[in-house]
């Protein structure tokens, strides 16, 4: 049943304010989507989620898969109820994870073979068994499995894997409509078309655009996956290592290509600076592990730049960590009492500070939204530009 | 202005309800104190602490002195204040802590010269400077500060221990009426009677009994405390690796020598039985970091007796830890969650493990009070002598 309509079109710049709606509630775009890998969004709860402003977050099916595993999952009635989370959820498909984490990834034109990252026990991917697993998970927007490539990466391996990806698209779109077909006749509504009996199935599936650093590329990727019809659509293979400027310059190259009434989504990006650029580009949904991983280091966001916790000029500071934040960590703790918890290891830092971040990110996309509804946010874009942070320390997603 | 009044006296045991009234509000009687060493209850957050029931806490002297250090604490106006907890906090006076933790601790008529356990600088604790530091902390109650030794100790070294406890504590509480005393003339209040000046002082110390397993040195110490005069009284020395029966014998010796109508506190102690038992010996106020210690080691406490939820058995549980158990971990989450957590190491299982700790112990402390209060405790402790659980794994407190 997922549902997307734009509300407000930026007159200035490609962004947009949109609602997606799933059968676990309504999302309002552009969003950040905070990333709970393991059924957990590191360090804090989902109170603390819905208390930041989190309207749905990412679930990794590489991980979740080998630890607890689907048997556990499905015992528990899905993820939502597994973890306490009545939002709604989106889950990757395992690409990215095959790329960064398995060891001794095998691509093949069936699938992937690989050992667990845990145990090295060997498992089998297929684009299938990836919308299957999905299923079971109960998410609300599953991701095809793509193949996923670095930076740099020869024309060659790239158009390998833009092939790979949209064959592989084309299947886990073939398993799903099967899924939702004997959903419908199950339910008896077997006279209605292919396009509605996606649309009343719980879930969807969004294709991912690969193509490498390749424009031309990154063309036929986004014509293939459009002409294949998805309910959304996403930019994959971007923050593997290229340039800001580069990524930017593909990013802003493929966004167009995809269909204006269809949700855009640009996987594992990124610091606040690049979130404001992509929502002028029109993209509508990011994620990135920055938030809380970064404040599971120390590193913190504030409206003048990040610091770093276990600084020691904080050492006597009574001053929340950003005194126009009105997230729970800096309504009632000093940056004293945060680098003392820091430096002392106590399990309560990572929590506040997670807080605090997730909080920062939120609340931009919040500004972002209501910026675009404004009719300010080019202006808005020109403003936060302008501010000069501290460097973003941005690592690759989990 | 430390206050204490017996509510209730059980006609067949010495247990007793009771309020005591400090200048952070009421703690109704028995009661256990969660371990807060470096100003944060391991894992857990403010609001956590009080939904499940806490009334007061404990900070840990030497640790606090050596991390942040009293200035921090001092210019961010005290341990209440830097923890954002306002209701009333217990400190120790590091004996204990130098007797466990600390390197090369030289302990002399003078007070004690160590080394930290963190960076090896050199400190000196006297029985005043403990005071002292307690009061910048800004402790509801004060500690004295005391001699402990191990299990077992011949009778010569519990009597040199106890003969310094002794001789400390007078220094202690001769420091501490000084200070109520200039407190009380900077009010020029100053024709109030020693007793007067002391209740009316914001904060309370209390003196700590010691004499190892030797009756006849219990007694000794005990009286002389007595004779010294504290607003409250605990007994130290227990549960250093004593058998449980010779840890009841003492205790049950001690506590009826401590006077009637102020607090008595066995410091560091102990499994729920222990409570139950030593709450039947007339003893108001414990603490002890096994529930929370323990959730962190996946060791949880049920009305059936301990479990512990990395088990393979929990793996496709879905009821929760107790299902007669109101916590907010139980209210949400199931074993087979919990599991999964514990067993990916994520953050989110120690917070939840530790709320659901923590709560059975201040509900077993609620029901005692409860089981006093209607006249049947005595039935209430038989009842509990007949629970079997698992052998608790009870370690030292920090």
């Amino acid at each position: 049943m997922l549902k997307f309509e734009v509300s407000k079109q930026c007159q200035k710049t490609r962004a947009r304010t949109g609602i997606i709606s799933t059968s676990h509630g309504e999302i309002t775009t552009p969003i950040f989507m905070p990333v709970g890998t393991l059924g957990s969004v590191k360090a804090v709860s989902v109170e603390d989620l819905k208390n930041c402003g989190a309207q749905i977050i990412l679930g990794n099916t590489y991980h979740l898969y080998l630890r607890p595993g689907c048997d556990v999952i499905s015992h528990l009635k899905g993820l939502h109820k597994f973890m306490n989370w009545d939002r709604p959820v989106l889950t990757d498909s395992g690409g990215f994870q095959f790329f960064s984490l398995a060891k001794l990834a095998k691509f093949t034109d069936e699938g992937v073979s690989f050992q667990s990252h845990i145990d090295g026990s060997a498992h089998k991917f297929t684009p299938e068994k990836a919308v299957e697993i999905q299923t079971i998970l109960g998410s609300d927007i599953m991701m095809s499995l793509d193949w996923c490539i670095g930076h740099p990466a020869t024309k060659q391996e790239s158009m390998e894997a833009l092939k790979k990806t949209t064959q592989w698209a084309k299947r886990g779109l073939d398993f799903w409509k099967s899924q939702c077909l004997e959903s419908a006749e199950s339910l008896q509504v077997s006279s209605l078309s292919s396009e509605s009996y996606t649309s009343g199935f719980p879930n969807a599936l969004f294709g991912i655009v690969q193509g490498g650093m390749y424009k031309e590329l990154r063309s036929i990727s986004a014509e293939q996956l459009v002409e294949l019809g998805f309910p959304g659509y996403a930019v994959g293979g971007l923050s593997v290592g290229e340039p800001t400027d580069l990524m930017y310059e593909i990013a802003d190259h493929t966004v167009p290509l995809l269909p204006y009434n269809k949700p855009r989504y640009v996987m594992g990006v990124g610091t606040p600076e690049n979130l404001v650029e992509m929502v002028g580009m029109g993209v509508d949904m990011f994620d990135c592990v920055m938030p809380s991983r970064n404040a599971r280091n120390g590193q913190l966001f504030t409206g003048e730049g990040t610091i770093n916790i276990s600084n020691a000029k904080f050492r006597l500071d009574s001053e929340p960590i950003d005194k126009n934040c009105n997230c729970y960590t800096c309504q009632h703790y000093s940056r004293a009492y945060l680098r003392h918890l820091y430096k002392s290891r106590e399990l309560l830092a990572y929590r506040l500070n997670t807080i605090h971040n997730l909080h920062f990110y939120l609340n931009l996309m919040r500004q972002i939204r209501e910026a675009i509804e404004g009719g300010y946010f080019a202006e808005f874009q020109i403003g936060f530009k302008k501010w000069e942070g501290d460097q973003y320390d941005l690592r690759k997603s989990s």
